[in-house]
């Protein structure tokens, strides 16, 4: 069940990327105004979600659906699709190419299917439980490395948290020998962390949206991922942490001494 | 003179990003120890820069020549090319792909053209002295944005100065309202504040082939720029701070309650 949902699943992230690239380019070559950019941006995410939703209606009805632009949509059949149809929205707004389409499927609690889609490139990061991971058709694995020094940490900053969280997070890790990437993609950088092209991610409060495909495919790819429930996480977010075993610790000693604790904050 | 110097470069930034690409997509492709990675890397940046030097020896016998890899050569016209054939490098080991070719033109010790090529999603970023800067074909300008909370700030981190600089910027502009962004390619952010996709970029200290091109699209592109003598940054670096005309004072004013004195540190 879960390889045909990922099957789906990436197929359809592909489409929803192809639309969203066609946003893209034209707030590329448009001169239109800020609002006018903004506007489209916001046309651009609820297209997308909503070409994501029918698609995912049609093939599975009983299934239900969380997103972050549209209502929830309760299912019969105990499995929920979560999709972020443009994560890097601010990088979106401003011609960055570094944005991608993120589709998850829960069961049990569990997730057991992630894909993220960065249409920039053509790759496209995904996992089904159980059944490793890879980009495009090559298995992906985190990195060996056993040292904070030896490679980039991504972290996470956004408007929900403590804006100490992440300076907190970044003054520890350099203090460590470590160096911080922040190309303002979650999904994107716990791809990166996933494949071993980061150490690993961390960020103190994330959408189940934003993380439950990152980080499944993170535990496929063979790396360690901070305990969450993911049902728990549909409601309230989570604090993500992931990393290659060898540093794992040491990122999550990071996180522990960097981020506020969680009951303090509100999930967006 | 500087608009011909401008399009030999650009096309050249293209056929050194095409070379580049060939060994990325070995890269990511292959399963190779860490330190084979590190050796096709060394060889890809020796290889793209090598083919830069050679394109550069023939066309303009005359002119000098400054790379990171290989040692410099004098010219006699008065005219020098200042060259990092993967700006990015630790992206690139790590298959990120987010990093580009550099090439600026130095003369009379001020910089005449620079160009910023990204072979990842085909972007050429460039500007000759006194007529515009462009992305591709289409004009570009800095962020007309007058708040430091509307949009982000590049912030540069590297190994040769204080690793206090960057946290004490990063925490400056958080709290002031801002967002940090570091994709870890100081071109590709300079080139993204000269687009307006980012507010600005600060870095406490840059080396001529990372920040000379850069610096002289922002400033094509309307943006300020601290002030810098090309001749003396090829020798020395410098303190790298751009924005837009609204934001620029601010950045600066961060830049310099952040960044301990350019004199405690080593030019690498």
């Amino acid at each position: 069940m879960s390889i045909e949902r990922l099957d789906f699943a990436a197929t359809l992230a592909r489409k929803a990327g192809d639309l969203g690239m066609d946003y893209f380019r034209r707030l590329e070559t448009l001169t239109v105004t800020k609002k006018g950019h903004q506007d489209l941006v916001s046309e651009a995410d609820r297209d997308v979600e909503t070409l994501v939703r029918k698609a995912l209606a049609a093939a599975y009805p009983e299934d239900g659906i969380v997103g972050e632009e549209h209502g929830d949509v309760e299912g019969t059949s105990g499995y929920t699709w979560v999709i972020d149809p443009i994560d890097g929205t601010a990088n979106f707004l401003t011609s960055i190419p570094q944005w991608c389409v993120i589709i998850a499927c829960v069961h049990n609690g569990e997730t057991i299917v992630g894909v993220i889609h960065d249409p920039n490139v053509n790759e496209t990061f995904r996992a089904a439980k159980g059944h490793g991971a890879f980009v495009n058709d090559r298995p992906i694995k985190v990195t060996d490395s056993d040292s904070l020094s030896n490679g980039s940490l991504g972290i996470g900053f956004n408007g929900r948290t403590t804006a100490s969280d992440a300076i907190n997070c970044i003054g520890a890790l350099v203090s460590k020998g470590g160096v911080f990437f922040r190309n303002a993609s979650g999904g994107l950088m716990l791809a990166y962390a996933a494949s071993g092209r980061l150490i690993g991610y961390c960020e103190s409060h994330m959408n189940a949206w934003d993380c439950l495909a990152g980080m499944l495919i993170t535990t496929e790819a063979g790396g360690e991922v901070a305990p969450y429930d993911a049902h728990d996480t549909l409601i309230n977010g989570a604090r993500v942490v992931v990393g290659g075993p060898g540093v794992f610790k040491e990122i999550c000693d990071i996180a522990d001494a960097s981020f506020a604790p969680l009951e303090m904050k509100q999930s967006a």
